[in-house]
């Protein structure tokens, strides 16, 4: 812990790296393109970032972004700067404006990207953290070991309420242990927000009363504030156990104000991370990224999973994952569970958890549940043999020949 | 005018173009990587996005990024993407996971940016647009004519309030019509959020009483919802009219909440713009993400400006600038004042004129009105002569033999 706020960049740069440094932290703090009268000495001690670290990693012909200064060579570096806290004190919308605001558009830079962040303990006083977090989620769902078996409605949207309500009723039966709305279902006039909810609470509470399992299920709450607090109230008064919100789509400001509101776990989705972190040079690591949301509170952040349909490599999905498992403060760790989906069946829990170390967190398929051969119950509880399997120690091979789900998943999805 | 939400992207993709763009629609709204029971023809009929233009550019031999689907050669094309409004209705947060949310990583592409978006006349009835704009501004600032000379509170970061008040009391006395907060400025203890507005508005009080002219004072209230609420009231309060929040530090949620609130005018500072937008086939077109604030109710939207520092090329800045003159609706134009900044002094403004065909901006400078030879006072003058001279057609040299100020700096800062 430190009382200076530390950022580490991954930056490339056509000019000395250690000069670039020096720019990018007076740019960020007291200092500006040129020399201003009312910087004294006096003012940048107190104020000024400083330039803690700076590692030399290779140099490259071609720049990877465009617009900067032009040279024979670009030298790419790890580079660690520090802030006084008495800049902005423990305030997490304006440390995004201190530690990536205007930087990536440096003239000195052809490349920049924020990986990871230390702040003061003092922020960890001043913001709420997950209020239930992996322990939380375990209790409201009722899964006490492994990983929550979940999935998300699809089609994405076009349901209706009716419509929605009937497919859980179908998971539920399945026996899964969480769904969620899909990003694109919100409030729209073809799947209202209250009947939805209504609809589909009406179908897990039912379910809840005879089996005493109640399905947790993460409502797509994201809009305005007022809309956003209401439509919590809404869900935890018909007894649901968790909300959605889409964290691009609505920001630090509006998500913190759901947050401190909040009394139910709130699922965060990344929907937009690809414009953010897709260019190698330039944005954000997701270990930077996630620590906003989950001192902000976030209980579940989205990683995407191994062998995904997307474009991100397993290592960086795995980076994800881990980063999230790291204490950000030793008295409030501000650890979500980590929610892996994606092309996900009963064919890549071995790996997933031989990585993380841990079967703390979700672990959402669509077709590795709707589409196993002997339907979805089968889907449900091959995901959960797989888990069990490797959880266990024992191959899923030699697991699979006593568990037929696991074995006709296996069969099916291992291509 | 539409009643389906439309956007534009910018795409490079290893497949067919319009497979690539049949992916797209498919991931945004009722399609997923495989064919789901769920999706009826009437269901896709009801809620699918459509291809509604694709137009090949080129094709290029390597990927813009990394991560998705080899091949010989990659394609690059402008589509139009549309979406029926009842998926979502008119919803800002929503419609930014639609039009940008889980598609950048998409493994179906190497490349993918939005560039634009028109949206169906519901939205403007349901949000606030900016509520001062171009008019409101002039009224406030008391600046009828030209552009509002401009400047910036530098060292950034570092003064306390009474320092910042004293910078406040020579610009004042120099003639500016505007001042703002630097967005790393906000409210940290070295410089309390309300020690400086007392201080800065006393100021500013003080010189309207004895001149009549009140400089328009932007203040930096970025922080969570209720803090941003309190310091607008508190400003207000005081006889301020100005606002400021770093949009992407606080995002769309945060701000709807301020600005449906707010009685001032918000100057929408764009910090972070860098990591969505510098690499040229990802993230976000200023058109595209500026309509999202103007809508939210910007009345000051920042654009850069021309040879400025950063690495921005100067017809991006035009563009952009450009872009926020028109309107969004017929009904409800949505025009904010552009911003011009970054390196500015009296030799842009004649190609800043040409090229925007209008002077409703606000026009910052700071060394360009600091180092002037003959102080602030002649820096001020010297960019109302020089836009003076641009809006009635006069060479900038022409004009600078009857005006020594702008003499004086067409010496010092054309290089």
């Amino acid at each position: 812990m430190t009382e200076r706020i530390e950022a580490d960049y991954l930056i490339e740069t056509p000019i000395d790296p250690a000069q670039a440094a020096q720019a990018m932290a007076g740019e960020q703090s007291s200092g500006t393109f040129v020399k201003v009268p009312g910087e004294t000495p006096e003012l940048h001690e107190r104020s000024a970032a400083r330039v803690e670290a700076l590692e030399v990693i290779e140099t490259v012909a071609t720049p990877s972004l465009p617009g900067g200064a032009i040279a024979d060579s670009y030298t790419r570096a790890k580079v660690t700067l520090s802030w006084p806290l008495d800049n902005t004190g423990p305030d997490l919308t304006n440390l995004m404006s201190t530690v990536t605001g205007n930087l990536f558009e440096l003239n000195q830079f052809s490349g920049l990207r924020i990986l990871d962040l230390r702040l003061p303990k003092a922020f960890a006083y001043a913001y709420p953290g997950p209020k239930h977090g992996i322990a939380g989620t375990r209790a409201l769902s009722g899964v006490s070991n492994g990983p929550l078996i979940g999935t998300i409605i699809k089609p994405s949207v076009g349901f209706n309420a009716d419509q929605t309500a009937d497919l859980v009723r179908t998971l539920a039966e399945a026996g899964i242990d969480f769904i969620k709305d899909d990003e694109l279902q919100a409030d729209g006039p073809a799947c209202p927000f209250e009947d939805r909810a209504r609809a589909v609470m009406r179908v897990i509470n039912d379910h809840a009363d005879r089996t005493g399992k109640k399905v947790m299920y993460a409502f797509n709450l994201t809009g305005e504030v007022d809309q956003m607090r209401h439509r919590h109230d809404f869900i935890r008064d018909l007894g649901g156990t968790c909300v959605m919100a889409s964290l691009n789509s609505i920001g630090l400001a509006g998500f913190l104000a759901l947050s401190r509101h909040s009394d139910l776990p709130i699922h965060a989705h990344r929907n937009g991370w690809g414009y953010l972190s897709r260019a190698p040079m330039l944005g954000w690591d997701y270990a930077a990224w996630s620590k906003f949301w989950r001192l902000a509170g976030a209980d579940h952040m989205h990683v995407n999973g191994l062998r995904n349909k997307f474009s991100e490599p397993d290592d960086s999905v795995m980076e994800s994952a881990i980063s999230l498992l790291d204490p950000m403060f030793a008295e409030k760790p501000c650890v979500p569970m980590p929610v892996f989906s994606s092309g996900q069946s009963a064919v890549q829990p071995p790996e997933t958890y031989r990585r993380l170390g841990s079967a703390d967190c979700i672990y959402a398929a669509g077709g590795g549940i709707m589409a196993h051969p002997d339907g979805p119950a089968a889907g449900v509880e091959s995901l959960r043999d797989a888990w069990d399997a490797a959880i266990a120690g024992i191959p899923a091979d030699t697991y699979a020949k006593e568990h037929p789900a696991l074995a006709k998943a296996l069969g099916k999805y291992r291509t």
